[in-house]
This record gives structure tokens, sequence and C-alpha cells, in this order.
């Protein structure tokens, strides 16, 4: 993805240091941020400096490298797996990569762990290639498209998986239209996919969380395309809260819901969602939120009433029989059809 | 209710002049604020200063009263009428009010119409406890109610009418909890609700606009219940938007959904919820957002990344059939049964 003239990708690895853009800082600064050790890779990714299901994965298992690359025995690479692990409990993509870094590392040495991770970042990058291959027809010229949530290069180290068909229908000739759904608490529609559609040139309007009836009502959304953090084997989905709310929506109006979903989100070992663990994130994040005031700065403000609580939980659960499909790298499939892994 | 063990209606009038509790201040600072001329009125109605259909509608009749005082004649009080009508489109109670306030100060001068638009201001009053005493039993031990926006005392002058049960069933010695929604973009939930139910020491929780359709799902909701801005003769109701979102949800999982209407929200030239008017209101509510800082300034902040733009509909219409039952002073109804004026 290009921002202002250069191509970044949301994460990479550098030697033994992984660099990101801070993306609690955007949309109002892009920053570069770096991490020298694992502990800090940890950190960033718990933090959020890095979110979205396939860079909580990227970044994970570039952790799992430097954790090799720092070289200071097993029992350090096997308290740095748990401590990555750690650090977001829904993404199935992050335990894919760990995982995958750590066998690789324990197998064939440091240099052998980094290859592998590296690799699994660029595949990420290929799965979402695939994704805007087949979900391309899928969109119509003319078509309206409620998103949620940012399921965009920010969140899939490079292209995106709900962006990357949109960009290749945009880029095909069709004229399409994004509502952008704000997604409190954090907004990272409002604020990260809103700032990747302007850079992209894809006409947007973004809307609250309490807007999508409406708009389903008056005939606004042809399709509702979202990302997920895990996929259970039998279609069930985990993606952030509010998802669920869409989907049932869309079903009540007739209108198509799809999952996009790279293969390293599939957790075949997960029957079904109920064994998805959702995290609850701090009621901070409701009761305050930040943004830039009129002279440049970026504030912190209080946004609910002063000594009232909140309840975060920052994902939920949607049952397989409310989406249309998913959107997989070989295709478009059922929900619980996709194709187990060779 | 009591602020600081003082008693305040939400707006009141006193001789020529309409004095208000400024909800745009709320919850960060308390402050009254006086409107001396009914045009110094209409501007408090369209900045929302008084915001809720009742207070709309109280505030509509008491401006409509300043006009008749401020003595310049049919033509000034006609132009007046106008003005106030013209403020808000959706709440059926400005029209309500303003109207009847109008009607009698042509026939019987200006002291008669103070003397209505006071009249309006208590029968709203009325209402809500009434409201509160054929709600209350709907309410069990131990309930959790999910709202939306503010239907407190803040929105009907004083009492509130889906408060109204709450604060009844608690005192009753019914254990009850409140799910309250923040409500973007105006954030009325988490501000004004929420300042309320901590007011009254009922517990409760802030939640994002985006998690009701989990709560839902893991059971921990019995109960919805909104207010309304106009109900349509066939039962279809105006309010908030993301009220409709909350109805087909509490459809699909089987949850009784009752919206609190006083007869003064009742338009039944209105045939069905086609014809009433949404209100779209400027899109900065959604790109910025006002609260406190750190150090106790109310900062205003953008929340939304640079250079996108937004869609604000302030309401959505929720067709009869997701309405368990209307909640009026008289009774609970299925949408439609409601009894019409005497």
């Amino acid at each position: 993805m290009n921002v202002a003239g250069k191509h970044y990708r949301a994460v990479w690895l550098d030697g033994p240091q992984v660099w990101m853009i801070d993306q609690n800082r955007l949309p109002f600064y892009f920053e570069i941020r770096n991490a020298p050790t694992h502990v800090e890779t940890a950190r960033c990714i718990r933090e959020m400096t890095v979110r979205g299901a396939g860079v909580i994965g990227a970044a994970g298992g570039f952790g799992m490298a430097q954790a090799f690359l720092e070289d200071e025995g097993r029992e350090h690479v096997d308290r740095a797996r748990e401590t990555l692990e750690s650090t977001r409990p829904t993404a199935q993509t992050l335990y894919y990569a760990v995982r995958r870094v750590h066998r690789r590392g324990v197998e064939a040495g440091p240099e052998a762990a980094a290859r592998e991770a590296q690799a699994i970042a660029d595949e990420e990058i290929g799965f979402c290639r695939e994704i805007g291959r087949h979900a391309e027809p899928l969109i119509r010229d003319g078509m309206k498209i409620l998103t949620h949530c940012n399921a965009g290069w920010l969140a899939s180290v490079d292209y995106g998986s709900v962006t990357a068909p949109i960009y290749r229908a945009k880029e095909r000739g069709k004229k399409v239209f994004v509502w952008v759904s704000e997604t409190r608490p954090r907004a990272q529609g409002g604020r990260l996919t809103a700032w990747e559609l302007r850079n992209e040139g894809v006409p947007h309007a973004v809307i609250s969380d309490t807007v999508p009836a409406s708009l389903m009502a008056r005939g606004e959304v042809d399709v509702v395309m979202v990302g997920c953090d895990r996929v259970a084997a039998n279609g069930d989905v985990a993606n952030k809260v509010g998802t669920l709310d869409l989907a049932i929506l869309a079903k009540e109006f007739g209108i198509p819901f799809y999952v996009a979903a790279p293969p390293s989100a599939m957790d075949f070992n997960c029957p079904s969602g109920e064994g998805i663990p959702i995290e609850e994130r701090p009621q901070d994040e409701i009761l305050y939120q930040a943004g830039l005031t009129d002279e440049g700065r970026v504030e912190r403000i209080r946004v609910v009433s002063p000594g009232s609580g909140a309840f975060n939980p920052a994902f939920d659960m949607t049952p397989a029989r409310y989406i249309t499909g998913i959107i997989t790298p070989e295709g478009v499939f059922k929900p619980g059809d996709f194709p187990r892994p060779r």
C-alpha cells in the first residue's frame, strides 16, 4: 500500500528488529515504530500498536523469530512463545504464526525461523490478493458495500481482505461506494478504514454503528463484507464486536453477508464458535476517546458520564447460519464447506 | 428529579423567560441557561440545548407562549409558530405543543397561552408517572433492561418515560440492572442516561452500540425499553437512530421490545411510519466528539480520519411488527391498538 508515494507493509522484519506502522497514532499521525526485542513486539500487539488478524499473526511470527535470533536457548523461546500467545486471545492467526515459527526454529535454528516468519507475512498478502480475485465478481457495478471495523491492508500486512475485492472492482472500472461503520469503541472503521479508502480514492461515508438497519431498510446496502479473527470448523465466525448485529440485520433484509477469511484464520480444532474465547478489553476504551483537537494535538477526552462504568467485549461470534459465504483464497464457500488444509 | 439535593425540571417557564438545563454541557457541567425570547428558545431547541421528545414539546409550548407574551400582534405569533415548528422535524410532541398553545393564545390571549404551555409540561410529567405505573409490572426482580438514547427525565421534563418504571421497580425493592447503549453520534446514552441512573443509584453499564447482539446472544438482556419521538396510527415508531437495529435483534432473540409513548407523541394523522420525516443532522456530529480532558476542560476532538465525510440520520423508523407493546399512560397496548384521543 502506498502512503504519500512510498510503499509500506503494516509490519515487517528487518534483521532482528520488527518495524510497524503505529495504528494507535493513525489517522492523525503516520509514524513508524520499531520493536527491538520479542518482548517489545508482544507489547505492541497487546497495546494494539498493530491490530487486525493478519497483522497480529505476522507480528506474532516476527516476534517468535526475534526470540530465536536473541539466541538464549530453548527455555527462552518457549517462554517467548507463551508471552506472544498471551497478548490477544481471539485471533487464530496469532497462534497459527507463532506455533509455525516456533516449530521451524526448534527444528532448524534462528535464520530458518526468521525465513518462516517472513513466508507467513508474504503468504498473508498472497491470500488477500486471491481473496480479491474471488470476491471481485460479487461486487456489481454501482453497488453499495457496508463494511465493519478494518479488514484493510492495515489488518492484513498489505492489500487487505475486504478491501482487496473493492480495490480490484474499482480498478476494473466498476463504480463502488463503501459505508464505513465507525466501529466503537476503538473506531477502527472511522479511523483506519476511512483513512485507507481515502488514500485509495474510493468513495465512502462513515456512519455511526446505530445506522445500519435504517440504511438497509432504505435499500442503501447491497452487500455486507467483513473480515474475521477466527473461523470454527462449522463456519461460525469470531470478528469485531458488532459483526453479529450486522449479520442478523442483513439476514432480516435479505442482504448477502460475506466473511473474508485467509487460511490462517481457520481453526479446524474448534468445532463451533462456542469454543472461541472472546477477549474482554479495558472499559476505558468506551469511557474515553482520543482524537485531534482543532489545534492539532491528539487529546484523550472522557465521553461517558463520570462515575459510570462500561462493559467492553472486543469480539462477537456470528453463527454460520447468518453467513452467505466465506471468501477464501481458493474461492467462495458456504460456511463449513471450505476446504481443509492439504 | 433531584440534582445535588435540589429539585429540577429539564425545562420551565418563569414569567416571560424559559429556563433549562443545558444538555449540551451535561454530564461534565450542570448549567442552567435562560432564553429570554421565543427566538432564543427556538435556537436552544435547534442546537439541542434541550432535546428529547417530551422536553422538545414542553420547550416548544413555552416558546409559543413567549411569542404571545412578547405582545407584537397576530403576525408575530404566526411567524413564531413557524420558527418553532421548523427547529426539529421528527418529534410529534413539538407540533402538538406549539399548535395547542397557539390555538389557546389566539382564542384567549397571552396569559392563557402561558397557562396552556404550563399545563402541557405538567401533563407530560403526569404521563411519565402513569407510564411508570403501567410498565413497572413488566420489570421482574433481577431483570436486565437494555435502553437506547435517553428517555429519562432530561427527555421528559421530569421522571422520564423509560426511566419511570425502572425507578418505580427499584423503589418497590426489585433488583434491576440497565445496559445503556452509548447511542452515537451524540452519545445521549453514555452522557445523559448514565448520568441520570448514577444520580438515582441504579446499577448500570454503558456499552458500545456494537454490543447489543452479543449481549442478547449471551442471555444478558431480558427486555428492551425505549422512548419515541412519534408514533403513527398503525403503531410504527420513529425514535433515535439505532432503535430499529435493536428491535430487529430483540425479535431474533425472542426478547420483548417495548416503546414508552406519551399521548403527545401519537400522530393519528400519520397512517404509517413511511410518513414520518427523518431529520438528517450535520455530519460533524459523527466526525467530532466532545468530552472532558484530564485537566477538566471540555474539548472537541476529531475522531474520524480527516478528509472523510459522514452520513447522519438522527432517527429511524421501527415498523409495528417488531414492537411487543406500546406503553401509554392508559396501559400497555399492541401497536396500533392504543386508544385514540377522547
